[in-house]
């Protein structure tokens, strides 16, 4: 039953394993069947033995045959395998009920929140990253290639749960742009905000103890807060930032884990606090002896001369937690963010990250590092604040063009790439607006997916993350059109 | 008070800056100071109006001067800011206090287990990772410069939560080798085991729920699981395996949201089960409709003929949920793995993954999976097998010859790297025991670390992944030796 072609460029014993494989497939071998001794079928063949020791042993290794004691090898029993492919074959369990509810309900949201539905004529005011065009990925690819070719071995291994020591002290380092002094043990390298705001809650909040977030407040973070079991507390955010007095009241009367702030170009709200409110905030955190968790995701696309500091600047008694990134102004893909606290605090995340993942990818790591200390990360946000700047007086330009009406409100952010359009008093749900203006040809991301509880006004928020400056006129353009035809303005 | 040098290298605007920087800092400048105009200062220093401005211009973004209305610039209120450095500051919270108990517990534990204080000459039976010797960090360079080159601005963007979708084709043919009959909708990449046991425990169990582990187990997953609030059942390894009359014994009085289970290589055990045990124990997990996990950590490593296939190629009602890994024979550092599960379940965790990570590095994944369809990954697989074939024979000799003795027993694996030895009659403290065989210059793993529940005797764990055969025949030796001191022999 088994031939072999000398003249074929496939090697002896690959024909041999492929012969027996389809004879054992067809059922012409049979469960139980024994295969010829190796010296019988190398005579047989007069191939050399090995030839066909190496097609027996794929044989094994694939699971067609087994060798019995005394060296004799039979075609295996494989009764049971699963015989159909995934398609046709039919879950015993029922998963949708195995599973958290809560995933059921987020699953539909994800893909809504997406909108990646929308087609190539579509201008994206939804996705919330720099513009691929503008990323150095050239740059990084050398400095990737670098670490790989110095260190790659031992880059490729287990490390330190806190991240790889030289990008650690770099971001130290960085962080003192911010005026915020603080050491490499004070640092953690997370797999970005999102990831720092999954540990942050399994060490400081048990399910079912509450924390505070902004009202509205990132999109992406309220269902994470939900999966865990917090229970949210919002406060409103008004012209000035978060509500102070509000906080207070929340906090006089409940016992809080946390608090959650973005002071700089708030997502979605696009407010930057000042100064004074900052410090204040920070006074009552430390008065209620309360986290405060800054998100500082817009930090590093500050083109304004008006600047003001993180909140974790001022933070003599340590009270702030600080989540920093490099997804909202470098490679997003890339997963690495940082969570900048005290230093018992980092200690104790450390242990949490060895349990839940083992650790970071120290490669990327030495990667972004190698690309930081070599001077690229300072050219890169040098053109990015150029071009944003740029951007973002467009859309200013533009929604003040096509959007204006006394029920269109919309905030003049000096940093970043977000704005938030407010729209007061229509009969018109939130949905039919976005709807209308997908119509026209632009997604934008619903402002109700950013409140923790029920919206009090229709809204939403436009990214001008991917856009170059035609695309944002047009797209304002749209939405204008949109506004309009509903009898908005 | 501000001069300048036109001869130095320093460009004139930093020149500005720094003095100014210099004065602010010390003093002589005090907030609320007013800046002399741009126009002005030009003037008297004899520069051009814009080295002025571009001075400025970093003062503000550096939080040192402020504008107001009307264009002057003051020094900045920096009350408040952290004058002290790190070191010297004092926290105002108790963040141990704050913190999660059972972190402060498995911090000690960590550190202790990984034992990485141990010298350059003590012998590293601990690593669970392939040697880094034997890695092929060159070729995987050549990868990720080919990804980067072609594809690298996508490839550094967010991606999939599920992973990138050829690696997910690539891992789905892969499984094929093994019997097992998926498809890419069926696969999640995750950053690990580790990663996917936690996403795993987020999607299937609710704190306070059931689950049930063998006894011993991965070290590793007992903290995860209890960090999770789920409550422990074991079930024992005996030398067929998990004994199963147990586990259906557990089953009958509980209810249990998964059961956990490594087949193949038991870590630490060290067993491997056989084909009717995996049918059995598939049928039990099917009658009591309750998910099994098999954990596949070293499928991979199996270089012996005599294999079984995972009970996951049996698995036709989809009730097996698999994990799979790239660390423990190819890059630990990369943080690659997979679940391969029912579809549903796999949206479930995509979700979820969404929301704990925003998702994986696309990057890292695309790499690998050059890497593996450049077919360096069979390449390296073939000389893994012949070099830990030949490991382990050294290992059992070696073990055979020092470490023989009627208290002393030990696994035979027929793949992997891991050895388990267990001592019985004795009336050391399994503590003893490892700090004696530490004092020789060997660091191996105690075995109580994977027992969730009180450990019945003393035992370590040995793993040959980090040693040439020269070592593992010298640490077999030392553990002999420590034995004999002990008199356990």
């Amino acid at each position: 039953m088994i031939t072999i072609n000398k003249s074929l460029s496939t090697p002896l014993h690959k024909q041999i394993f492929l012969r027996f494989k389809e004879l054992i497939e067809k059922g012409t071998l049979k469960p139980g069947d024994r295969l010829p001794p190796t010296r019988v079928l190398a005579g047989t063949l007069g191939v050399n033995r090995t030839t066909v020791y190496l097609a027996y042993e794929e044989l094994w290794s694939m699971g067609y045959i087994e060798s019995r004691p005394g060296s004799y090898s039979f075609v295996r029993q494989r009764t049971g395998l699963a015989a159909e492919s995934a398609v046709q074959r039919k879950s015993l369990l029922d998963w949708g009920k195995l599973c958290n509810p809560l995933l059921n309900e987020l699953n539909e949201r994800r893909i809504a929140s997406r909108l990646k539905n929308f087609g190539k004529s579509c201008i994206d005011f939804v996705s919330l990253s720099p513009d691929p065009a503008i990323l150095p990925a050239e740059a990084f690819r050398k400095a990737m290639n670098q670490v790989l070719k110095k260190d790659g071995r031992s880059l490729l291994q287990y490390g330190d749960p806190r991240g790889y020591q030289p990008l650690r002290e770099y971001i130290a380092d960085f962080m003192n742009r911010h005026s915020v002094k603080i050491c490499s043990d004070e640092i953690l390298i997370t797999y970005g905000v999102q990831s720092a705001l999954s540990l942050l809650l399994k060490t400081l909040v048990k399910p079912g103890d509450s924390i505070i977030t902004e009202s509205p407040t990132y999109l992406t973070a309220i269902p994470l807060f939900r999966l865990h079991g917090a229970k949210i507390l919002t406060v409103p955010v008004i012209p000035s930032g978060m509500d102070l007095q509000a906080l207070e009241a929340l906090l006089q009367k409940n016992k809080v884990s946390l608090i959650y702030t973005m002071p700089d170009f708030q997502n979605p709200a696009g407010i930057s606090t000042s100064q004074a409110h900052r410090e204040y905030l920070l006074r009552i955190c430390e008065k209620y002896k309360t986290p405060l968790v800054e998100d500082g995701f817009m930090e590093e696309i500050k083109y304004s001369p008006k600047v003001v500091m993180p909140v974790k600047s001022m933070d003599s008694g340590n009270t702030v937690v600080y989540l920093g990134t490099f997804s909202k102004f470098l490679f997003p893909g890339l997963r690495i963010g940082w969570i900048a606290a005290d230093k018992e605090l980092i200690s104790r995340i450390a242990t949490l990250v060895y349990y839940e993942l083992l650790g970071g990818n120290i490669l990327d790591q030495a990667a972004l590092n190698r690309f930081c200390r070599d001077g690229q990360l300072e050219v890169h946000l040098k053109i990015l604040h150029r071009i944003y700047r740029k951007r973002m007086q467009v859309a200013l330009r533009s929604a003040r063009r096509f959007c204006e009406g006394e029920n269109i409100s919309f905030t003049r952010p000096t940093g970043g790439y977000l704005l938030w359009m407010r729209i007061n008093g229509t009969q018109h749900s939130e949905e039919k607006i976005i709807s209308k203006i997908l119509e026209k040809g632009t997604a934008v991301v619903p402002g109700s997916f950013a409140f923790a509880d029920t919206p009090p006004f229709a809204s939403f928020r436009i990214s001008i993350g991917h856009c170059d400056e035609a695309q944002i006129e047009e797209g304002f353009r749209r939405i204008g059109q949109a506004l309009d035809e509903l009898k908005i303005k």
